[in-house]
């Protein structure tokens, strides 16, 4: 599946590279809806597209905070996303008695919905350019280092200030690795409450084996409604639902929010992932999956706190499994080899383009000093350490002026903080337990075991017993306790003697050394990849796209099958071969189909109509969730995975076997009529 | 479980280091069988050590040379030996259709009794101390290499002639850390047949995650026969059975065949395995095991062929994060520290052995080569590949002297090598794929994707492809194409263009040359241990045991319990445990017990005999299947395990928690007569 929620923290901790991808090919692209590829449509399929359509798809559009994509499918305030998308909300709504992330959900009236604890979901409803407002803030003889603050410093003042005009969320965009900037302005929804799940069993049919393989059989759709002042909220934009399902052929479209790609990469930075940060990121996958399996094993409740992090865990490991064995293919290099070496001989030719090709040479020099950086750790991945991370450095950054705070701490993001802070989600204390001892032990083995500061987190400890201490001890794992923390401010902060807070103090000064190198090597990726992209237009001309920036984006293809080891595998599926998979493989494990659908199997559910189908559109995490629509904007379809041919499309788009993975829109309507008995909410989709 | 199988070709890559421990405390030791802890067992427990007695137990244990111990315990070659022991032989006799290794097995006559493809059992007959004539091939002015060298041709010599003139195999085992050199003179037998094995479900009741721990209730055992010219063979020395289930005080002995332990290891050394190694097999152990799931996820027969090895990796992996756990508390290397300093302290003060203290820095100085060795990859984990290498290097070595060839190519150990050669066992070609795969992308990822070395390799494919490729089309696979190779020679084998042959032939000088290097390292390591041993013994006198060599020992013990978590943890189990321990979970999972016993369950089993027990004997990896013995050497218990609290027992010996965990030896006649119905052969044990 496309959302690699676990590695969120690991990409931010990297450098955010969002830049300028060399020429686009075929159907590759991610487009920005205040730049969509007009020409390309119109001469490639003759499709002329229409401002209206677009400011409705955009308006349409949804962005889930905790990391997919979604859409308003009617307008009583539903929308709709994947399963795995909302699994985070689905399974903090669990319990141990009711288990709704495996046994699925349905709501059969407004007053069974259940509120979300702590979803945050946005509706893109203006894009700026403020590009010359922050170059503005610049001036020649600044240091990279002044130029930098003072960027940041004039961000937050455009954030800000849009913020108290309009109310709305406001985000600055960087864009094509800094050469331009757009203000993003969200109206948000923080009442969501979830209507309709299907079971695991059918939304991630196939398990861990299927996941990234195609033909697929997966219900992985998910219903949620938006509230404001306690009713479902009024949607204007929303969209409407196909009669038909897609056809070999179709042009269509994906309206979502990619999550990060990096197309800009040089030959240098690739493989700085091949040899250095792929492996050290599967390493350390590998090791959480199996800290998770393990704790799973004590018994069925813990497997359940444990299902969540898992899942996400294992998807992340199979696709960056994928990544890296594209890039270990010699093929792939190569070919991005020849387009660079292309593009340097021409720079080399050219005397005024010249002195660009340096930044080549400095993307390597700061690929070292990333290298040296990989394996620092300089926090705990662990919910309550997260709490008492951010409430301490919360108390330190409100003492400053809020366009010199840490970004998170900026005026314009209080809100979505707050919620996150205050969450009433469930903390388990043995999971926090298990997960807080194995990073301590990975923060022995990094910095080795007589390192001073070990001994001053440690305490004459070993991991097991000193986490065991620290989450017995903490207070942080209740709500009313850190909602006290924050709201008396910097100085109780600084004076409470709760055990995690402790530990974050101690670990400031190490956090902020490495987040400050960390940021400064961006900064300076930044300004390289800034005159790569510069030597790109020079020599290619503009009519590009950016690399993805997890913000809206408008993609498209055709549906279409591809050959794999000499077989043609056709573009969709049915509901007869979902039966049908399950019993080639046993109906066991993670292909047994759940009750509901064999009880639809006979006379119940069409067995014809189409399930899953895959398209040529440019996909990537982060996509997961996004409605694809056909020429009149009618959805047809919602994206839940790329094939493992795609997983190089991270540096690397290609649509020879690499494909886009959808749940047929039809289809979620027939299972809520046939198999979920849930014929007025199937009424409710598009109307 | 107290085997270490998968890591057994990582530790041999390591020093392999054999020396003298510090002070032996409590019930700690593995002793020599030619030099037995009377005294101790005098004044303690008031035993007198009987030499007929000695003598029977030593010759009526036996060494499972994949990895184990085990006993006879008939007069017509019948051994007793652990599931997990025989679990290599097991899988290998399994097929699709027959699924041994998971359901059991029985024989109910001398010819359905399965013949093991390549197993090899040793009876050790005679051990003669040959420490002077090593000696002597050394002369006062040789180099450190000369010397080595020269200690390395004498021991082939001393192992040569034993053979020629006993028929026996001959070993020359290093102990003290090279203060003695033994000769182990053993009766081999390589015709063994399956007669009795549980189902997994039984043998390995409450799986990975009751793995190491207690209370436990398992049925790990099987029952093999040995036997000569196609009979039984005759044993003259066999255990008896004891009539009496153990009690909590009983002195209990442990005749077999620890692996390796490190007890000898200075600080340094442990900081190096704590900050070092043990991160790194744990990395590999943890990629290993997602590995092997992931190719079990293929479908069910997948999931039997990745079974054993995957089985192996758990239990590794288990123990490993065990061991961590234990040196990443800072007071077992506190309490390492303080016995050092204080023997230190005791050199300096006098000035003959203040010279010795150099022997301390020398270890440290060694550790820092060691950690930059520790990455090399210069061979691939594949069967196939192993065929390769080995049939290569006998190619090239065989055009040697004997005495100068790499080691386990020598005359004394050619029938050894050949029965692994040669091996019928089944080859899975897609298991060999995946394995091969992960292998070179490891080689990759270590190396970095531009190593000219890689590219040879690789032949411009990625790990995938070029795996499939290798294993499409070498021979290998086939028994009469690996037989042909062996049996034209050196010339033959050069000439031969199977493609891992070839790719072996790619591999070889780095594959010396990283041996090379660790065997120069492991003499330095074993020359600056000796002074160690020697300072030692200067200071607290002689009368210990070396350590742990995977040659026979006696261990000796009390049955007890132990206190965890403010609990009384009792010695013994019963079988009335094992139906309510699978109660307590489920009865679902590892936690079902299989059918036979079910149906035993009323009215047929003994519900109120011992199961397992615990004692604190001194045991590691390698003692798995040694016979436990009371004061009348009748067998008592059959060591499966060891408690999670005696997993840093490869360092540090401690008898506060830390347990060997056996099977009941009643159990097991139980079982046969009340579950197995197999009455006969439950008369046969012991007669």
């Amino acid at each position: 599946m496309r959302c690699h929620q676990f590695l969120l923290g690991l990409l931010c901790a990297l450098a955010a590279i969002t830049a300028f991808p060399s020429l686009a090919h075929a159907d590759e692209g991610m487009w920005l809806y205040n730049d969509l590829p007009r020409k390309v449509l119109a001469e490639k399929y003759g499709f002329e597209v229409d401002q209206q359509w677009a400011d409705h798809l955009m308006q349409s559009s949804v962005r889930f905070n905790s990391g997919g994509s979604g859409s308003f499918v009617s307008s009583q305030g539903l929308v709709l996303t994947n399963h795995h998308v909302a699994s985070d909300t689905l399974f903090k709504l669990s319990t141990p008695e009711r288990n709704i992330m495996e046994d699925g959900f349905l709501a059969r009236a407004l007053d069974e919905e259940l509120k979300a604890p702590d979803l945050e979901l946005n509706q893109l409803v203006k894009i700026t350019n403020v590009t010359a407002r922050v170059n503005e803030a610049i001036s020649a003889g600044m240091s990279a280092e002044e130029a930098a603050k003072a960027r940041r410093g004039r961000i937050a003042e455009i954030e800000k200030s849009a913020l108290d005009e309009s109310g709305l969320r406001s985000d600055v965009v960087t864009l094509y690795g800094g050469a331009q900037y757009h203000l993003y302005q969200y109206k948000k929804y923080t009442d969501v409450r979830l209507v309709w799940a299907p079971e695991t069993k059918s939304a991630f049919f196939g398990g861990d084996a299927d996941n990234f393989e195609y033909p697929r059989f997966n219900l992985d759709a998910t219903l949620v409604r938006v509230y404001e002042d306690g009713k479902p909220a009024k949607i204007e934009h929303f969209l409407r639902w196909s009669d038909a399902d897609v056809s070999s052929g179709d042009l269509v479209f994906v309206s979502g929010h990619p999550g990060r790609t990096q197309r800009i990469f040089t030959v240098a930075a690739l493989k700085f992932l091949r040899d250095d940060r792929l492996p050290y990121v599967l390493d350390l996958l590998r090791r959480k999956e199996i800290l998770m399996q393990q704790y799973g094993l004590e018994g069925e409740e813990q497997k359940r706190q444990a299902k969540d992090e898992l899942f996400g865990i294992q998807n992340s490991r199979k696709a960056y499994t994928g990544m890296i064995a594209g890039l270990q293919d010699p093929a792939t290099i190569a070919k991005k080899a020849t387009a660079e070496d292309s593009l340097l001989a021409k720079l080399q030719a050219d005397p005024k383009l010249r002195p660009l090709a340096a930044a080549w040479d400095e993307v390597a020099r700061l690929q070292d000093q990333q290298r040296k950086a990989l394996r620092e750790v300089n926090t705990f991945r662990s919910s309550l350490y997260g709490f008492a991370e951010t409430i301490h450095l919360l108390g330190v950054e409100d003492g400053k002026p809020n366009n010199e705070r840490l970004r998170e701490f900026g005026d314009a993001g209080r809100e979505s903080l707050l919620q996150e802070l205050l969450s009433e989600a469930p903390i388990y204390a043995g999971l926090e337990r298990v997960k807080l001892a194995d990073e301590l032990a990975r923060f022995i083995e990094v910095r080795g075991g007589d390192d001073p500061l070990v001994a001053q987190v440690m305490q004459g400890k070993g991991p097991a017993d000193r986490a065991a201490d620290l989450i017995a001890q903490s207070q942080l794992h209740e709500v009313a306790f850190r909602k006290g923390l924050v709201e008396g401010g910097g100085e109780k902060i600084a004076a409470s003697s709760d055990p995690l807070l402790v530990l974050a103090r101690i670990m400031e000064p190490g956090y902020r050394e490495s987040r400050a190198k960390g940021e400064q090597t961006s900064e300076q990726l930044r300004q390289a990849y800034a005159k790569i992209t510069e030597a790109t237009v020079a020599v290619q001309g503009t009519g590009n796209y950016p690399d993805a920036t997890f913000t809206l984006r408008l993609a498209f293809g055709v549906v279409q099958g591809y050959r794999e080891e000499g077989k043609e595998i056709p573009p969709t599926t049915n509901f007869a071969g979902a039966y049908q998979h399950a019993e080639e493989h046993g109906s066991s494990g993670d292909y047994q189909l759940p009750d509901s659908w064999l009880k639809a199997k006979e006379g119940k559910v069409d067995l014809d109509a189409a399930l899953n189908f895959v398209c040529t559109a440019d996909i990537i995490g982060g996509n997961s969730g996004s409605p694809v629509v056909n020429r009149s904007g009618e959805l047809v379809g919602l994206i839940f995975d790329g094939n493992i041919q795609s997983l190089t499309s991270d540096y690397l788009y290609s649509d020879v076997q690499g494909r886009a993975v959808s749940v047929s829109g039809g289809a979620i309507r027939e299972s809520l009529r046939s198999i979920y008995d849930a014929p007025t909410l199937a009424a409710e989709l598009g109307n």
